[in-house]
């Protein structure tokens, strides 16, 4: 458990980076279903405002909840909401940098609010918020 | 193209049905990398509220993307926003119905605002709202 409710203070902050691939793409394409030919029509992105196929946003959007559930709270936190404004499109072979940080706390509902974005390189992709609770620490 | 701008309507609706299988959890935690053992350690998730390992909020909420790229409004159409609050947790096993119907129209700016919510059986799992941008359609 990375953090407990008590050890949590306003600014703190985690991230994540991956570069996106077109296995990635691939993958979520088929676990999903959306095969949306924005990501998966070489031909038909091409023709698009895009130029080429891009990523699922909600893919960029999963390496919010890696932050969450991995590092900033981490385990044992519940994700009770995610807020999420596509800003850019990603393009296969960027990479991105998924960020939470903490904004505001709850002390009587062991709730944490943090601000969510990512990035590639030094452009906003993706921001939002994001609404957890969190365990406290056990009475040893 | 399913649906150009001018083909919407108020409660137009649709949907995406899938179960969650244990192999799409795992595949979901390889590519995003969220391998909180919440979904992950049987014997983690074992000792908590949910009693064993959960779906990933977000696998299912990417649904959403699919019903939205695939079918209401379609390929063409430009995802701009997805609010989601995670209601309930879903079990490995369970029949995800994801839905979408649309509630505003701004023909000024050819967005949509559309109710997004999945359910298992009847009860809603996840619920939030999304905002697309729609072509129009091309003049002969």
């Amino acid at each position: 458990m990375p953090y407990y409710f008590e050890d949590l203070t306003l600014d703190l902050s985690a991230e994540y980076r991956k570069t996106l691939t077109e296995t990635d793409v691939v993958l979520f394409a088929g676990l999903t279903g959306d095969n949306n030919p924005m990501h998966i029509d070489a031909e038909f992105a091409g023709q698009t405002r895009f130029g080429e196929r891009i990523v699922h946003g909600m893919l960029t959007a999963s390496f919010l909840s890696t932050v969450i559930g991995m590092h900033l709270p981490g385990p044992g936190c519940i994700y009770m909401a995610q807020n999420i404004r596509f800003v850019k499109p990603v393009h296969i072979g960027e990479t991105v940098r998924a960020t939470a940080r903490v904004v505001e706390l709850w002390p009587d509902k062991q709730r944490a609010k943090l601000i969510t974005e990512c990035f590639v390189r030094d452009t906003v992709v993706l921001t939002g918020d994001a609404l957890v609770w969190v365990p406290k620490r056990p009475v040893a």
